[in-house]
């Protein structure tokens, strides 16, 4: 039998699979609206990485001889709406203050991704979910090095361009 | 003339203030629901903080001769709403089950703080606000160890806890 941990683990699992999900969708659209070429291509490259999230947590299920549907993770909804309303004023601000604004809305995903992607390592290290473990474990460093690669970019020249672009 | 970055900072600065009184009325909810004495006083300590949080934030609005007022963070609402879903579940789990999951709540709510606080630090600096890059500075570290604390209540006792009483 398994217990109400497993069953709140199962939850988690879930929460991040719409996520992806809806990250899926909501990444091609940051891709169009940003205009730094290194910062579109981090989008397109974190989109691809992003579906092979979604394929990594169907395998964690499969591995758990579960089904991945679930709610829609509200806080992810939150987190999108955030990055459209800034797209919603694209031509309106200057490139490079959108695309800063873009890096902002960017990193608190994926720091909502690598909160929820390390609780869930957590409980799959101590419940000896191992190939579980090493899956979402995969996906974390990627979710980790998407957020240094913006904070790169934020640092090596957008910020400037923004300061400079935005007076 | 202020510019179009400024204005995005500001924007940053006014969702952060609406999350943090979303925060505040959130809080006295989860150490109510919390079981281990431990993890009732992290969430007591950690609303003082946040109430410290709102304050700097009134000051750092005062610094830059603006007013706070701003629409709803729509991304915290989501968290806020997530953690009701499981106080709402009280009674159903084991206590140490919810405290565990209290605690994931709580962990994602401090990566969201600490991935805006991030960028607005980032922004004030480049701006020159010095006064208002101290305000924030302040918070961020307070954010940084509230997260740490939650990481070594689940770690010292409350995940092996959830473990042993949910099966």
């Amino acid at each position: 039998m398994q217990g109400a941990l497993h069953e709140l683990f199962l939850d988690e699992l879930r929460d991040l699979y719409s996520a992806e999900q809806q990250l899926t969708k909501a990444l091609p659209k940051m891709a169009k609206a940003a205009s730094h070429p290194q910062l579109v291509q981090a989008f397109e490259s974190h989109l691809k990485e992003t579906e092979g999230h979604v394929k990594r947590l169907e395998d964690a299920f499969t591995a758990l001889g579960e089904k991945p549907d679930g709610e829609k993770c509200e806080a992810m909804e939150g987190l999108i709406k955030e990055g459209s309303a800034l797209i919603d004023r694209k031509g309106d601000l200057p490139d490079a203050v959108l695309d800063a604004g873009l890096i902002a809305a960017a990193q608190k995903v994926e720091h909502y991704e690598i909160a929820s992607y390390g609780t869930v390592i957590t409980w799959s290290t101590l419940m000896n979910h191992d190939e579980v473990t090493e899956l979402l474990t995969e996906t974390i460093a990627e979710e980790e090095a998407a957020d240094d690669k913006l904070t790169m970019l934020a640092e090596n020249g957008i910020n400037e361009s923004a300061m400079a672009g935005s007076v």
